[in-house]
């Protein structure tokens, strides 16, 4: 992969009235998120949730698309009527929808030429200029244009696909994060938590997220930063913190 | 509640880092997106997920405030220096930020006046002019100014304001469901679905969902209308291309 030196930002674009309806939990953004961090030191800034309409998929793939290096679509490129990922991606840059012959012969290989019929077809059909990104469980592969990847919606063969983006993304500074949960309320260390972080400035990234477990309150504090040094230095600030404010920190956390 | 005769549209804006870099799963999408339909007649039709950033909350607060009919923004509204969605929305309405006098009032007792420090009382600070939305489980209430609804992030406390959000909405006409779980693949039966789709049109929406069951592959058809005579007619001619193409429903689904 090749690197860039400065931070490379994404957005997510999840395409589906599922989603959006409540009737479908989506795991996709944790996912993609984690992984792009990961292995690709990309940081996710924005996500949107949008329904099957044509219309809103083209206004917002070109407006992520100007806005960040790389989008990541999911859903609406499967073979039903309500799959209109791929035609809306090829109107949003005005290029041709048509088949791609190696998608093609990849499906027709996949489901037999006696079954490979209209549905299955379309899977083949994205905007002219695509580069095909592999999918080793349904066959069915997605596709980048420009810096749009475009992915199923499916959780289970997502993932199976993630490997397969590698090629076509650069690299950026990974963020490593350090977390601890403490027995206490955020309203009682968030002064300190204030200082801390002014000090830090665009160093290092502080979270508060309180949470309930077992009945107890608690308070994660997440430092996030891509400076291993400045990480290290903001976490033992904060453990001199906790130990004279003396709060407890939660055992297996 | 009072009733609209048109539909009722609503964004939903998640604000919080933690989301955004997949360290915390969010749950909050569906539950509000299912509650509103249910209890409200209001459909979710965008979500966005953006970062603990003023200008990015201020651009996206105006931004959907335009488009829809509500916005109900998640997280932000703690006692910690990363909780900047108050004064975001105050700036973005041009407004003051300031005490609200109830809001002191609540959380001084709930806290007692001894204990009653900086962080607490910042959850007290909010655009002027809101009316405070109860919080029934941590007592620093949630506040709504012009057509925004601004919510704590965290799921059981979000979960436990919900009821209170009632006053300050108007009914639209309640979306019902119908769906069934066949035993077959989408390509199998999207040519018949794009018909129906297409005879149905504006007033069923039909959407095919693939998935995964302890190893065997499925499709989800869901049929979504206002319309309960529409609905019931177009899960007929369902079920006839169903018996037609001798696809087998999932028992239990």
């Amino acid at each position: 992969m090749k690197k860039a030196k400065k931070k490379v930002k994404a957005a997510i674009l999840i395409i589906g009235n599922e989603v959006l309806s409540g009737r479908t939990q989506d795991l996709n953004v944790s996912f993609i998120s984690n992984w792009l961090n990961i292995n690709c030191g990309i940081s996710v800034i924005e996500v949107r949730i949008i329904p099957d309409i044509e219309k809103k998929i083209i206004y917002n793939v070109l407006d992520l698309s100007k806005k960040f290096d790389y989008i990541f679509t999911t859903g609406g490129i499967g073979p039903t009527h309500d799959d209109i990922t791929s035609l809306s991606v090829s109107k949003a840059f005005k290029v041709k929808y048509e088949f791609n012959a190696e998608a093609y012969l990849i499906l027709e290989k996949y489901y037999g030429k006696n079954n490979f019929n209209e549905g299955r077809k379309k899977m083949a059909k994205m905007p002219k200029g695509s580069s095909l990104i592999y999918n080793p469980s349904s066959a069915a592969p997605g596709f980048k244009i420009k810096n749009v990847l475009c992915l199923p919606g499916v959780p289970l063969i997502l993932k199976s696909m993630m490997g397969n983006l590698k090629n076509f993304l650069i690299k950026g500074p990974v963020v490593i994060s350090s977390s601890v949960n403490l027995q206490t309320v955020e309203s009682y260390i968030s002064l300190e938590l204030e200082k801390l972080q002014n000090k830090y400035l665009k160093k290092v990234e502080i979270g508060s997220y309180p949470f309930f477990r077992l009945g107890k309150v608690g308070v994660s504090i997440v430092s996030r930063s891509s400076n291993k040094t400045q990480l290290k230095s903001c976490r033992k600030e904060l453990n001199k913190i906790i130990k004279n404010k003396k709060i407890k920190i939660f055992k297996n956390s």
